[in-house]
């Protein structure tokens, strides 16, 4: 009998699905669209139609799956294996997610959030395959978070640790979504980077930005970069406030589990390696002098996968 | 043959010792001057002496020792046992105290900085003996920290993780002795609300305190708390800025490691109600609303005996 994991990162827009051997080697992926507003019943279906396609075309019957993993947004009860409310799947209300899937799957299904799944992809074969101890941030609309700790992600006592784009760390900051202020997701995720400058050309900062504003009716955070890459001086001054939240939240977590390696991901390290010195930049310019450190700031590499690699993983671990 | 744990915590000041059963109870408590200034030898003859004195007095001989723990302010090489410098003790340079004491002892000695030993001596027998997931810290001259997450203690790659009081939580805020700017040690440690008063004090604002300043010379943190008790307007603006930045603290530990309590020790928890009821009414009020957070806010209940609880605790896990 073949072992075969199965890795589930559910998404308000898609499902990604893969499907692993026992070394977590991926054997093949594949996408559907969630259809979030038919509600769970539909989601689950499809699901394990994805899963079956994936069976059918890799040569394993569903029996041969040992284990798997979901990772979803937070928070949720985690512990409890339930998707209480979904701001993305507004019709899932306190859905048994773990319980529906292993029902369907009859094996052990392990559940976390998104941002710790992505986390432990990047742990077990990406970016932080080769450290023990490390943190993980998608930069996005919000900030994600996973911490590995001594090999061990760090979940909190409900689940719903790890959560650090809520780090205050600008107690005069601006309002944050989660009903905190300054939080580092309201200054640095790509969306409020996007944001802060589209403000500011629209309070009538100068900026050729300016002109992308008027052209698109917006400005993103990758607009940003460009016009950081061809000398803009608001698009420094947005990338420096940036860099130096991003850098803070990266000194704070130092102080907390003492990672080797922070790892970057999310569609905003697109940027490039000027994100990267950036923060670094700043890092060494606001951490303490009392000892020198060497912890390393890296980019991501497993891309959108991180998340199907990290729920298998997470599946595997429950049956070892 | 009996089985012994030893517990040392090493200040700069005193060493205290403590012996203990199998089952942590602990049998007699002792304290010696440190001596640091004699040098790392003489200290650690004390130790031993120390040690020697107890075993006479409770009937155990040293062969019955079977694992000792000792705890000393950070940072240090705690993975190899090593205490590179130390502000309290000066002539401690690269001094091997883990090899020193077992070679004498005949036993593993367990070696972890001040704060994660208070933090697990309250962990396994003090006020979080009945949680798996806990934040610990001591409001002293700086704050000390130690956290445990799912029952074990976050150490960090180099062991010198669990030093929240470096979290910068106001980025504009005061200069830290740690080279950084806005710790939260530099505005909410014991010795950081007396000396924010007594500045205001000696800058000319009105405040009973002022007679304070005059008669002692300087103004303490348990002077501001005698003050605010008598409705001093001041008193009240430096205390409810020590509890804010105490609360971002917790809200961001929460957000990080999801404790499912906080302990505060350290001299200044002798302040009662009106610090835990501070920090709660502050915590409330800035902390998200995604979700209600149950997290309990307590006092340590070891006071000044967590170090060597902790101590003997750990070195226990060496041999189990």
């Amino acid at each position: 009998m073949k072992k075969i994991l199965i890795g589930i990162d559910l998404g308000g827009t898609n499902i990604k699905l893969g499907c692993f051997d026992q070394d977590l080697k991926l054997m093949q992926k594949s996408s559907v669209t969630t259809g979030a507003d038919m509600g769970p019943d539909v989601v689950v279906d499809r699901i394990i139609s994805g899963i079956g396609d994936l069976a059918g075309r890799n040569n394993f019957a569903l029996d041969d799956i040992v284990a798997a993993g979901i990772g979803t947004p937070g928070p949720a009860d985690y512990k409890g294996g339930i998707i209480i409310n979904s701001t993305n799947m507004p019709t899932f209300k306190n859905v048994p997610i773990r319980r529906m899937l292993s029902d369907h799957l009859h094996c052990p299904v392990a559940f976390d959030n998104d941002g710790n799944v992505a986390c432990y992809g990047e742990f077990k074969v990406g970016a932080g395959k080769d450290v023990d101890d490390m943190v993980f941030f998608t930069l996005g609309t919000g900030i994600g978070c996973g911490i590995v700790s001594k090999g061990q992600l760090i979940q909190g006592v409900g689940g719903n640790g790890a959560e650090v784009g809520h780090m205050i760390v600008d107690p005069n900051g601006e309002s944050c979504n989660c009903g905190q202020q300054g939080c580092v997701e309201a200054i640095a995720s790509a969306y409020h980077t996007g944001r802060r400058a589209q403000n500011a050309v629209a309070a009538g900062q100068a900026s050729s930005l300016q002109q992308v504003l008027e052209e698109q009716g917006e400005v993103t955070c990758k607009d940003v970069y460009t016009h950081l890459a061809q000398g803009d001086a608001l698009a420094q001054r947005i990338t420096q406030e940036t860099h130096r939240a991003l850098a803070i939240m990266c000194i704070n977590m130092l102080h907390v589990t003492e990672p080797a390696r922070f790892v970057f991901a999310g569609g905003m390290i697109a940027a490039g390696d000027v994100l990267l010195n950036g923060i670094r930049a700043q890092f060494d310019e606001l951490i303490w002098t009392l000892k020198p450190e060497t912890v390393e700031i890296v980019f991501a590499s497993l891309g959108e996968d991180a998340g199907v690699y990290g729920a298998a993983a997470l599946g595997r671990n429950e049956i070892e």
